[in-house]
């Protein structure tokens, strides 16, 4: 229903106020100049990947970083860009609807004509095929209206996930051309932003015009690296689903007799479980990320669950809630080569009536001790990223099922003499997806989408916008942009026995794990134990926009020290200070001091990063 | 753990704010004294249950209405009572959560001590099966501190819901005298409140001094009746509901790719469905109270979703949300029969193995043709009120399996031409019963608390708490008290065949169903059409404690006219007025005049209210 996109609708009170709520900007995009100055040439994190990327991305990769400064800075060399001839812009979004998309379209769009009123934002409609089909309609002030800080993507709707045939790369750089873009703008996660990299790497190689500037807009939270601290969505979702969980966990409390097994959407990687577990205090929660580093197999789990729930009864408590990030059944070792075997069958066509009967001897064991309903659900077609169908596979049923069979074969055999345990089974994922967007993610990717104008102003092209600083309040938000390429990663398979046989895949930015180093989990792991026995639930209650509650952050956004950018940025300063203090005519003292301090941190520096140190084989 | 009834908690901002909230009185119940006017004996609604019900409840059926009044109120014969003796008042959490349960319990504590600070208020621990074992614990100010405006039952936990054998009245009956009760709060819905009714009647005969005072709290919403208007619970469950149904509304609309089919808690009858309708807009609701009246069989209603798909498809929208209630698979007939003979054969102790082969021929096909799933489902032991565990039946996914395998016949036979049908499944219950209660429902139950008071105060027994004109501002509130038993009614139940061979009921307060007269259906009619086709998704968003929002009320609530203690007085003046004027003395005109008029009303209230006018048979 292409003729629905963009139409005015009917809002709720509330959707009404929210609506009127104007977003902040950080002071360095405020007023009408763009001041960009830029830093270092980037890399990627991993030096030995450095070679792969900048093959693939020789027009793209080694850029500079960009930051985006106040129009009273005192930089010397910062570029100021004051003529603003009117542009076109195309935007689109990509993957799976966040809450807060419609901001950065809207935040697009105010900075285009706040610089010149006869720029243009070309919204496409139906995500990526519309950008194909060259369908599109002109995003104005009337349009956005009832769009602003609302959640969905139905202003211009989303269909494929994907740009990445050479057909759809040819197919998006004849749109642009068709409609004269300077700019693309992509808003989406870790698949989308790769995609823009690569398409803007093919518009530098083919001399097509259009800058392609990525936005990182994913629920899931896993678009996280050096220059990007969160995405857009994923506040408010976990917001949502932590509201949720405490009213189960309330629930749980009341009526004392259930086991809650609750499945969290959010991809491979758990960050949507672990930020809801420290938002919410529930009893347990398994992170894909434990399950892969200690390679537990579904009988560890189901042990683990059990104790605990055994642990538990013996303190008279027959209650409990259980949290499963969507992605840990890809987590479990035996499981995932059982995926991994189904799914190789499926390619060569085998149909999947037949696939039981072709599976190895020992995959075949596996999948006839699970349950029915599961080994349908891991026979489904394989999503466009070689992932299962995660948001099909109803992994907390599968858990509670085998932690049933488990306590009442230890009631059996006398083990465990509590009551009767009952299982309780939810999935929280489409009910949180479309919400209406906290304040963080209404004033996040607001002012993303003005920090992409500032980006194809400077005439760049296969750079995300960026914010850092996030934790504090707008007006302390550094505003950037760095080139994709530099978040990418490349995966290198080994291939059991052959001696160094180690296959390398295609850069990409590739989803963040959830780091096990990291301080949000180690505040997690400190209080597991709490969680587990004391049913210490804390209820955030529903999303509020006013009062309490309405400023609060992510919990994992804020116990972290990030701050990349300003660190670069900080260094940089040093560096420009020796050189100042160490100029030819310097003491020989001085010069001596300096060069043997110096010496000293190239020597760390150059250990640190040998090529091969970070290196991890995936198998 | 009893231990942990009672314990203050850590609570969030959010939590914290809201803890220190203050309900609103309306000014009958400010200040110190008790004012209570009696309104005539009651009847029960039907007057042909009259008979059954008084020889049922002999001492508390015919009793009087009961009015609180103003301090100022200018009412002559109202009763004031200034002395409060410090008395002793347990109360007890029956059935299941309800958000708002804990702001009885903290009315109550408030009224009580105001008016004596004497007096004590205890909490037994753990449902009716605390009162029975005389587990409790005495309620105070520092108690309460952190449940207040709180979720969930967990400040005194709950188990069961029955107060009904022998045994357990028994129980009940030693549990007030052991502990010295002048009164006991029983807070619960249809169930408790009947059996609250009949400890009521079993206390008065046994001359026991504990006066029994039901509360109306069940998130389900169908306690309603001539005296009761809605239920503590029930907005916030239909505010938490609709605000995930419009976040699934607004990812269809954004994806435009699935069909979410939607099973809402609420138990037998549609309440919360229509309600959760009426303010997020879904494109299709099934209520069961439609199916019932039309005898809409499992094919009739995949027939009716299937052509709402193909009318959609033919205008290009290939998304939806259709709401069903847990209730729907009861209501549709022939699963209805199968239910009954399932649950005869359970009876029976007929093991669940052997059940599809000892089922009539004709149940025996119905329940082979449905898919394995739902079977198992039919299959589990009914509740204690004989009805399936509709929690537990997936409804949603028998429709969304049936629809799915008629439009792929249509798409064979070239009837439908669109593109595939994809239906993901969802069901909303527990997330949202352990919610923050809404400012409402805080307001709502906190008054019910007090009005628990004063009638004790009055000396009532077998009395329901009522508040009435609650869609005015909390200052217009209308607060009485109604005898429940006449809230009850009787059913009967035909036995085909044999004419007039008709068995009748216990008499019970027995759940509401929605009324298909109602001005709440009649605006769902109005708006059906528009709902299915044209996406006008609402989104009232998640539930707000300040600003816009934070004060509506349930649109089933607003729309009806219900003032029915404020008519029942209003009718009373009239007669006064009557009375008043036609004196003996007065003109013999006035007095023709008097006795034309009230004969003509006498004829047509004797021909509305004669027994069997308003009988309905149940099958």
């Amino acid at each position: 229903m292409d003729s629905d996109f963009g139409i005015a609708r009917e809002l709720s009170d509330l959707q009404k106020l929210r609506s009127l709520y104007q977003p902040e900007l950080p002071p360095c995009l405020q007023g009408t100049a763009v001041r960009v100055e830029f830093g270092d040439s980037t890399t990627a994190a991993d030096p030995s990947d450095d070679h792969t990327i900048s093959r693939s991305f020789p027009n793209t990769y080694r850029q500079r970083l960009a930051h985006f400064l106040r129009d009273t800075a005192k930089v010397p060399n910062a570029q100021v860009i004051t003529e603003h001839p009117a542009i076109r812009v195309g935007v689109v979004f990509c993957g799976r609807q966040s809450p807060g998309g419609h901001n950065v379209i809207w935040g697009l769009h105010d900075a285009l004509k706040v610089h010149n009123k006869n720029s243009t934002l070309i919204g496409f409609l139906g995500g990526s095929e519309g950008l194909f089909a060259q369908k599109a309609l002109e995003v104005t002030d009337d349009i956005l209206a009832t769009y602003k800080n609302q959640g969905g993507y139905d202003l211009l709707g989303r269909t494929k996930d994907q740009i990445r045939t050479t057909e759809q790369v040819k197919a998006a750089m004849a749109a642009c051309t068709a409609l004269k873009l300077d700019g693309l703008v992509i808003i989406g996660g870790v698949t989308s932003n790769t995609d823009a990299a690569q398409l803007a790497e093919t518009f530098a190689v083919e001399k097509c015009p259009t800058k392609v500037v990525g936005v990182p807009v994913t629920l899931n939270g896993d678009l996280k690296n050096q220059f990007v601290e969160t995405n857009v969505g994923f506040d408010t979702i976990c917001k949502v689903n932590s509201q949720l969980i405490s009213n189960v966990c309330t629930d749980a409390l009341s009526a004392e007799k259930y086991y809650y097994f609750i499945r969290l959407m959010g991809r491979k990687h758990s960050h949507v479980a672990l930020e809801c577990t420290l938002q919410s205090h529930p009893n347990m929660v398994i992170l894909g990320e434990e399950v892969s580093a200690s390679k537990f197999t579904l009988f560890d789990l189901t042990k683990k669950i059990c104790d605990a729930v055994q642990a538990r009864a013996e303190q008279d408590k027959y209650h409990g809630v259980i949290l499963l990030p969507e992605g840990l059944i890809e987590s479990i070792p035996e499981v995932y080569a059982l995926l991994q075997e189904i799914h190789g069958l499926l390619k060569q066509g085998v149909s999947v009536d037949n696939i039981s009967t072709q599976l190895s001897p020992w995959a075949s064991a596996l999948f006839n001790f699970l349950p029915i309903f599961i080994r349908k659900q891991l026979l489904l077609h394989p999503e466009s990223d070689d992932s299962a169908q995660l948001s099909q596979i109803e992994t907390e049923k599968l858990l509670a099922y085998l932690v049933e069979a488990e306590i009442n074969k230890r009631l059996k055999e006398g083990t465990y003499k509590g009551k009767k345990f009952n299982a309780i089974c939810h999935f929280f994922g489409y009910q949180a997806r479309g919400s209406l967007p906290s304040k963080f993610d209404c004033d996040y990717a607001y002012v993303l989408g003005h920090i992409c104008y500032h980006v194809l102003a400077a005439g760049l092209n296969g750079y995300m916008a960026t914010v850092t600083n996030l934790k504090n309040p707008v007006n302390k938000w550094k505003c950037g942009a760095a080139p994709i390429s530099a978040m990418m990663t490349v995966h290198r398979y080994g291939h059991g026995a052959g001696a160094g046989a180690v296959s390398i895949g295609k850069p990409a930015v590739h989803p963040a794990t959830v780091d096990l180093k990291s301080k949000a989990y180690d505040l997690f792991c400190q209080n597991a134990r709490k969680f587990l026995m004391d049913d210490v639930y804390r209820n955030p209650g529903p999303l509020q926009f006013d009062g309490a509650g309405a400023d609060s952050k992510a919990v994992t956004l804020c116990v972290e020290d990030q701050d990349y950018m300003g660190r670069i940025k900080k260094l940089q300063e040093h560096l420009d200070k020796v050189r100042n203090i160490v100029k030819p005519g310097c003491s020989q003292d001085v010069l001596k001091v300096a060069l043997s301090a110096m010496a000293s941190v190239t020597d760390i520096l150059g250990v640190m990063s040998t090529p091969g140190a970070h290196t991890q084989f995936q198998e």
